[in-house]
């Protein structure tokens, strides 16, 4: 493993941007399919926190440099490529899927999809390794299977059907990280990854801390090692909310505790109060601390909460109006009181319902620092408004993506950014990296 | 093998774009060091061929989205950053010459280097195993080093100087391939790489084709099978300028007769009494007909040439005035009668001479498809004027670009791109790329 | 009169563009203020309808062109500087409100003003005689003056304060247009023009028509001259909230009925009987059909109510929070159910507060087709959300301007321009623009 | 007379951006004729000096917002409107040259007129009272024609042919004045302007300082009140290059020597002595001392070559191709060397002679500091490249405009604006304009 891994990464890039490089070449060449440069709305991607990419204007220079418009880059994780890398079977369904990549408008109002400029079969030339899952060990030798890399909060989250279901084949258990949380990850699979893959999760592991939760419950950072029973119990609303959104699903949820030399008694028995109350099994990990061995109680309560009764359901029915799949998302996951569209946002979701695709599964993209859009309200808020800003159809993928709040598909680099500290010395060893 | 090689290309494309992102996140995040947003030397690059992306606009969608400014990518073999892999000759040097990236100028007219932004040791940490040979093998087993690919029309055009160095060690015979002609790859390599690397060739090896020289002599391209001694003749010119190019060099010159079954015993002959004339070695190769067997005689040849007395020297003295340097392979390589300067290469000098580096050696960017900077000229052109576009320092790599007639450093796609050709089958089978 | 009038306009274009120009000369001129190029507010203008230059890129073509930023054109009536011509009392006033136009943020979030760049002298030089009242006459010789065009949608809607206090010394009634409707043009008579001034208005007069009405009451166009006195009916709820509206300053409100001679009595009776009803005055006028004898009754009905009791009040004081002027707008006088603020209107507004400016009325951009914020909305909507794009503070012209919807402050040409249709023949004479 | 004059400038520059916004709209309503973005040649224009709007892109933002392409504002006198107006004849032939201005290419290659957008009425409908001549008097009440203002180092520098026509009717002379010196204007009067009215000039005068000339001479700007008759002598060669330019028009050539206190009797001998020597005629002017009495002299003289033999002719036929007669100019006239085309400029070239239109005078956009296209040679430069940057065909005005240098269309403003310095009083009287 490199920093580069096995590449997948840079092999998506590259598809997305040969697609991008299609589109305005067509339209150089006589745009025989007559596409409107004012609507294009497939991306360029770069795989690099790069804001000044966000908003960009491309095919400037004269004549021979092309048509001048407006684009931008999304980081690559957010690339519908990566979704399709995701979400497909065989490399035929990622020749299908990619070929159905709506990339644009014509001039009459028409679809335009990567089909039309035959793009799909180089580009899924160059995926042809990347769509074979990755298998690593962990420092212990347990396989593990590292494939694709859609971050939750701007994209469905999930690693590949393909791993996944490489991994149920080869082992009993089969464990899926789906990340940042029940509202992001974890809603995501559920909804989008089971249904696509025709699988479904035996249980769900929720991970917590005593301090994270003293921390939600408004504790100083640096008092968090003392013992604090109230303001612990202050945070437990929002793994409440975590527990209950997975429930909604229908399937045995096991709270995993993370436990840490300064967790005292009392706020361990005051998670476990509070689980057993909300009807969740819970169990301590002490992973980080021992190793495999710290895993054994977790592990045992994870096989039992397998074999309870499971009535996995996906939360909403894809067929329903998006406003309405939408709103259940809002009100069951995220708590909002109400949901309010953009001007933009409404003007592309008329479109997706022109081009019949409103029966598609919605993939939120929301910050992923609250349950709700705004990443200040901390806790469990409840009474706030879900501002969808716009929408755009993944017709590969097979979403609707919806952004809400001010999420943005490229992150920016901070003040100090990491590369500042990063470092390889005349032996070739990186340092830096954590 | 397959698509994406060994990864190199995009840990170049990422270490360039990273010093890109940090570049703007710097005048973003308050521009401590007063980088000029109107003079950012640096630019994006991508391994597609993608004329949108020649000039861009970046940074624009207001105050988060970072400083608008005009921008551009080049496509990753012409980065500054490919030719420092292919120069540097272990991890320190490659940092240095990373550092030392003139990315800038600032608001009081200073030079802004990478090391400024603190940005060698992240970009050598992406380029860490990058930075090493690969090692494949042909079809009979040779073994072969293939690492680092600028071009020669719009880089420096020479693999990468720990390649050669360990294929010196290696083998015998170590044999680097300096495309395009004797006025692009091999004389940068004369004039660059081997000054660089403390290293020299011991003989030339020019490949010429019956055909070619046919068509070079006027003849139709659909008679080239035909015999015709007279245009053979005539197009003999080129291969005689190439000749007298690298002889310049004062190395023994074998010019390779790559055979093929249409060619007659009076063309092969008049190729042949042409380079006796002008003092080249000469055999003929069937390598592509026989394999390795048909090289024999050639082989044979070069250990013969290399055996001939060697008074290599580069062309010219880098302590010459930049315009001298120009004046000297505008005579001698490309036959030109004279040099214009454009105002904005006259500007782009100026800099250079102030910053003090003027005594790199110079690194033509030119068409390959003429010994002029005009592709329509073929043949053995003279008489005309070599027109200078612009100059580019590249500090870190060592060497002054000089931008000729209208080469770009990003190429387009034609109106039938390959990528339409392209496919991949359900067994995984790449077709379409020949 | 020429298509030129007197040439405000272009003095109020050339005053405005100066100062664009002095700020993007600022900066490139080594900024000592220390402008952020991505917070300009104050924006270029053209007195045409042009799409193309609402969203614009300046400064590009490299260093001697400037710096490259975002910026955009409004047409010029509803430029700040328009505003301020119309509400300025004499030479020192104007050139204290061109100073205060608040033109930039500077790198550390403080405000820059049009003084800063010591523009206001020489914006007031090219204004100069622009401020001046135009006099000119109807056909029947009554003297008219005409005096700065801010439209009513897009900005305050009211001629020159000059203009007025003119009238009111030279006549005995003196009567301003307020256009588009109570929603605009009356209101913002009433909250920003009155105040401003110290006037107040004797009586109120509303235009209506049969047609309209029985248009409005969902009667087809082609129909309208066909008596329906139940079309006209449900017509008559949009003239009703105009009535309410007006009544709600406390002034006398005149219905000046504008008759067409297939207007039937039973038609203008149900006007005047719902006239009655809300306790307006009303009129008849024939003022199109007999010229000033056609308007007879109409006058003096309004004298006759400029006599009446007047209890003339703004609608809300101005020292109340942003949003609850907004509020009291969208609710009192657009027939709003509630307001949302885009997330870019909230930080703008959080902007003006820290500026201490939120005192200052607010002036709402807003479409003139329906009392809603969407043009489809027509009769007399309730139930609505009006929707607040953003926010700007004129700190010059001394009001917010509030955009709502999609109204846009610079319009485009519909498919056949009214230019297609405009010629002058050899003698001069323009034909076409009517 | 006020800051505005008689909005003739306005009038222009209304015209000119209407038929741009005409440009814009067609593209957006569905491009009926098929404009190339990429190729449109009629840039907008402001009358700023405004280096920001030298190179913008218009039509961002999306696609209710038009279509984005690059563009840029010259300096409305600069404008080919202005051109137009100067050079028409009366209403039709105002209506066919603006209908003849080559907007823009077509996409197969073809060229796009204003009057294929039905431009010309509109554009005349707006110029109507502009094409009038202006009169006003001077301060002793001579009656004076100011009429359109092409500046002649970036146009064609002549006031209109309306009001020339109309000064050689009313009047026994008619003066005119062809400004920045005999390079600039007097040979576009001579070249363009004459044929074009079908008129020529009886004589010519140019004016000449003892001051300007010895600092030409290389005198210090100090010391320039010092007598130095040497220094003087050095500086004639720019006046003989003035008088042997003039006198190669066929025309009696009369030197005016604008006398100063300062002047001594050696210094003004040794102009007349040079002037006779070339066989110019001269005279002593003191009119900015003594008003019209201080310049009968000069008069007197102006009257006495008026009735010398006269043997106009343009310096060039103009059907001549277009490199030979930018040779005749470069040599004859600015004293050129040779001629330097970049590629821009062949291509442009190419272009025009495509269009057939060649045969057309051509009107060099050049420095005004010298006589070269280097504002740093002064005196009379020899031996130097003139390099013709770009080419525009103003098929309206009936030139080719060839822009040498680096000679720009927008100036930009100085570090200290004079806007800085202008202001009004409370009484309404601008200070600071000179």
């Amino acid at each position: 493993i490199n920093l580069h891994f096995t590449g997948d990464m840079h092999a998506i890039t590259a598809a997305n941007n040969l697609l991008c490089a299609l589109i305005d070449n067509h339209m150089q060449q006589g745009n025989a399919i007559n596409i409107d440069q004012r609507r294009i709305l497939f991306r360029r991607c770069m795989d690099m926190n790069d804001r000044a990419l966000r908003d960009v204007i491309v095919g400037l220079g004269g004549k021979v440099n092309g048509i001048p418009r407006e684009d931008g880059f999304t980081i690559t994780v957010a690339s519908e490529v990566m979704a399709i890398l995701c979400l497909c079977t065989d490399i035929a369904d990622l020749k299908k899927r990619l070929g159905g990549i709506l990339v644009a408008f014509n001039r009459d109002g028409g679809p335009v999809f990567a089909k039309d400029l035959n793009a799909e079969g180089a580009m899924a030339a160059l995926l042809k390794d990347a769509v074979n899952p990755n298998l690593v060990q962990t420092l212990e030798g347990t396989p593990a299977l590292i494939h694709g890399g859609p971050f939750a909060n701007i994209a469905h989250g999930c690693n590949s059907v393909r791993a996944t279901k490489l991994g149920l084949k080869l082992a009993d258990y089969c464990i899926t990280e789906a990340g940042f949380g029940s509202d992001l990850g974890a809603e995501k699979f559920m909804d989008i990854k089971c249904p696509a893959a025709g699988i479904f999760p035996s249980a769900v592991v929720l991970v917590a801390t005593v301090r994270a939760l003293k921390y939600g419950g408004g504790m100083d950072k640096k008092q968090l090692k003392t013992e604090d029973v109230n303001r612990l119990k202050s945070g437990l609303v929002n793994l409440g909310a975590h527990i209950e959104n997975m429930q909604k699903f229908g399937v045995p949820v096991v709270v995993a505790i993370n436990r840490f030399d300064t967790d005292t008694k009392d706020e361990l028995g005051a998670i476990e109060e509070y689980c057993e109350n909300l009807g969740a099994y819970y169990a301590q990990s002490r992973v980080f601390e021992k190793g495999g061995d710290g895993g054994t109680e977790l592990a045992e309560m994870v096989v039992n909460a397998c074999e309870r009764p499971n009535s996995f359901k996906p939360l909403y029915d894809p067929s329903l109006p998006i406003t309405e799949k939408i709103g259940i998302l809002a009100e069951e996951i995220y708590g909002a009181a109400r949901v309010e569209y953009s001007s933009a946002a409404k003007k592309s979701m008329a479109e997706i319902e022109n081009l019949g695709a409103a029966g598609l599964p919605v993939c939120v993209a929301k910050t992923q620092y609250s349950l709700s859009d705004n990443p200040a309200l901390l806790g469990r808020p409840t009474g706030f408004t879900l501002n969808v800003r716009d929408m755009k159809l993944s017709a590969g993928a097979g979403f609707i993506v919806v952004y809400t709040g001010d999420i943005m598909t490229m992150p920016g680099l901070p003040k100090k950014p990491a590369a500042d500290g990063i470092d390889v010395g005349d032996d070739g060893k990186i340092t830096g990296l954590f």
